[in-house]
């Protein structure tokens, strides 16, 4: 009887690994960035094109209904904009190349 | 009569763009590696983290019966092996730290 819902949380919990580790992928490089303070080979198009996607993924998340979409792109979407600020932090005023 | 499905369209219309913008946001990240031939500043932990992520991401939405989570995490997955590559093509034969 309780073989359903055991798949259900099953899927559950490989959804949650997935989202933790989609979410939290950007602290290994916040963390290189933070150490080398050195950010000329990340391109900011990247960022920002990741930035307006994720943001677009929460709003489709809240209609799926689907928290872990919801909170998995939330979460990317804050290490984005700190990525975002050391990149400006540490690669601008060597007047690096934005592309 | 048709409002409903309209408002299905509008909301698979925001999903595409969202999975359009993510899935293909390291082609400028692969176009600026293939242009500087440098990835010292790009962290290899998050490129193996996301692509570990997008795959379980695959295997989620198989589960949620949810093709737009099946593409974008493919095109995603996709793009990540080809950054590994030039990671390891640009990357390693001048001895660069893999963090």
């Amino acid at each position: 009887m309780a073989a359903v819902p055991n798949i259900i949380m099953l899927w559950t919990i490989i959804g949650a690994i997935a989202a933790t580790l989609t979410s939290l992928s950007f602290i290994p490089q916040i963390a290189r960035s933070l150490r080398t303070k050195s950010v000329k080979d990340v391109s900011p198009v990247t960022l920002y094109q990741l930035s307006s996607g994720v943001s677009l993924w929460i709003i489709y998340g809240v209609y799926r209904r689907d928290p872990i979409i919801i909170w998995a792109n939330a979460l990317s979407l804050i290490t984005l904009v700190m990525l975002i600020y050391l990149y400006f932090k540490y690669g601008l005023p060597a007047g690096r190349q934005g592309d």
